[in-house]
């Protein structure tokens, strides 16, 4: 977007934005481009992160392809827009090498998920949700939809029936056809219902609920539909008072919104690399923001890492081509491994909040890979993020 | 926008955004309804208003139609969403009476023009513009459009001879084309050119340049145009840093795009109440910040206030119907009368920055008016702000 107007096919707009090299100005500037709502930082003040100076640009790590290269060559080859690196409360390094400023709100993606599972885990917390009651209790609507009979908790570890493919690369599957209504994109079918809530009552079940996992971006929003509903607040609201304005931030957030209000819960969230960074050590402390506060119930946190006892079997049956063996998803968490408790928020096109609590580190990187998924450039980040943290630890 | 979701029947959406009942709520969530960009407060300091009890609403005012009534009336009479009144820089009354909160960013209208004279001004000061060389030196396009051989200047006191109905009620005055062009407006007719820039260059000329004031949304938004291209920076940048970052505001603002990424300049700018305020108290200070600092130059205010030697016969020739005899317009502010300084930002639906220099006065109101112009509205408004400036002064 250079030039006062820019030559129209150097235009980013509704059809183009995801795509590159249009994304990696779009990620940066969503709220030029679609409706946004503000996330206030509220009146608090800003925890501040000390500085410091050790960058680790050069540390090896070992890559996908066998090879072996330092820190700066993944941060390079991975489409960085911003990395920022902490110990034990402490900034280690952050780094913007392709022009996104401190204060640039960066899309986070599916990272979006995360925040609204710690909304549901306040809200539950408060005693007014039941995360293993059925969600047609909260919003009676769903009965007709695949979601009749699911619990909350189905949802928050995708682990509902329900029929909805992620494949980012079929403009037909549920999560492109999703972007129709919400107004993400250009609307080719108009027979697809206006808005988030209208389109998740025409999904269907092609399975029991309680089964294996399988990633499905609709869980997020039927969770975020109902804190909307037993709040009675909108979510930039809940994630403004339960969680953002409680972390010492430094700028408010952004968050998508469709044309009926409802905000994107499974991907629109915006925010700076500094301030995600934040949210990140809350989830190594137990749900303490860096004041000693508790933003998310520590009970809701070490239950996530711990999850339930089949979690790691309905991973491990999972259609969904995790790539990580062993591993399991909870409460709107990613944890890769089995040994070891790291915990992922992840989204695509490469954004990632990483908590390792034994290691004291926390890592973020916001990205525009051209795809939305690459298990190369994914697992070259999270390899990098392990070999910072042990080195580190 | 009530109820997750609302019902169809009482979603604001893009046809009806403004209209009421729904442009009370639009006009408060502009960001949610159309693509914005952020203006920046920067990170100095807040500059703080002092706190006052003299709220003066029973002081009587001399109504339209022949009543006295007292303020609280008034207020309640014309769609108050927000009244701030300042007093030798103290805050005298601060009401948000139809649950406007202080943190809420609203629709300025063409109040936004006001601050897009000052950029221009400030630009001109830097000998970055002559306002008195054709446009057309600074965005060689133009050529192409009436705006051949118009003056920075005459666009400054809308006094080209740009062919452009500014009648609210005509879907097909170009005040209202404009609109489709840039998105605030669902599209009927696609052959209007895409986006701000291309639509003022389909608009022709019916005088010539230099003469009667005649209000044109359009100046505003060629105002806007040179400002980006001889400084190359985009209009939200530029207010940021020319205006909004220095004045100790308390929030960031916004800025209506069109998907060619040009600002609205004549009318889309949403900020606080109190924020306002504090422009408007500029404007007295003869363009000093509350901390001194000189933000839009001594004597670029003290013009606007002084006119040029023919000002105000161009506003009495005028074809606009402005009901203010003997008052003139200049730099994209409105004189209303011909023996004293008043100076008034002025916005559609009853948006007003109210300075009076004499009685140490500055007054805001941001309203939600069923109508675009009002002239019962205004006056009724404007007298208000003058019983309470004569009364403090």
């Amino acid at each position: 977007m250079q030039g006062f107007p820019p030559p129209p096919d150097q235009r980013v707009t509704l059809a183009n934005w995801q795509t590159p090299p249009f994304n990696r100005w779009a990620f940066q500037h969503v709220r030029e481009v679609v409706p946004t709502a503000r996330v206030p930082r509220g009146h608090g003040p800003v925890f501040p992160l000390s500085e410091a100076s050790r960058r680790l640009d050069d540390l090896p790590v070992h890559r996908v392809d066998g090879r072996v290269t330092p820190v700066s060559d993944v941060l390079a080859d991975t489409y960085t827009d911003g990395f920022l690196l902490m110990h034990a409360g402490r900034l280690v390094s952050e780094q913007y090498p392709e022009g996104m400023r401190p204060d640039s709100t960066h899309l986070l993606m599916s990272v979006t998920k995360s925040f609204v599972g710690c909304v549901a885990g306040v809200l539950v917390d408060r005693g007014l949700l039941d995360q293993h009651a059925a969600m047609t209790a909260y919003v009676p609507e769903l009965s007709v939809s695949g979601y009749a009979g699911a619990t909350l908790r189905d949802s928050l570890d995708m682990r509902t029936g329900i029929a909805f493919s992620e494949d980012y690369l079929d403009p037909d599957a549920e999560v492109r056809v999703l972007e129709e209504a919400i107004g993400w994109r250009p609307r080719r079918n108009p027979d697809v219902p206006v808005g988030m809530y209208d389109y998740l009552l025409v999904l269907g079940r092609n399975g029991e609920h309680g089964g294996p996992f399988s990633y499905r971006s609709c869980e997020a929003d039927v969770i975020g539909w109902v804190c909307e509903r037993v709040s009675g607040t909108p979510m930039p609201d809940l994630l403004s008072d339960l969680l953002w304005s409680r972390l010492g931030v430094e700028y408010d957030a952004d968050i998508t919104v469709d044309t009926a209000g409802a905000a994107m819960h499974d991907g629109g969230m915006c925010s700076t690399l500094r301030d995600l960074g934040r949210f990140g050590q809350m989830l190594l402390d137990d749900g303490r923001a860096a004041d000693g506060a508790q933003v998310v119930p520590a009970w809701w946190v070490e239950d996530a890492y711990t999850g339930a006892p089949d979690s790691r079997n309905a991973f491990a049956v999972s259609p969904t081509d995790t790539r990580m063996p062993g591993g399991m998803y909870r409460s709107q968490f990613w944890f890769p491994y089995p040994d070891r408790a790291v915990l992922l928020c992840l989204g695509i096109h490469g954004q990632i909040v990483y908590v390792n609590p034994a290691a004291g580190t926390v890592g973020v990187k916001l990205s525009s890979w051209p795809s939305a998924q690459d298990a190369t450039l994914m697992f070259d980040t999270l390899a990098m993020f392990d070999a910072l943290a042990a080195h580190l630890s």
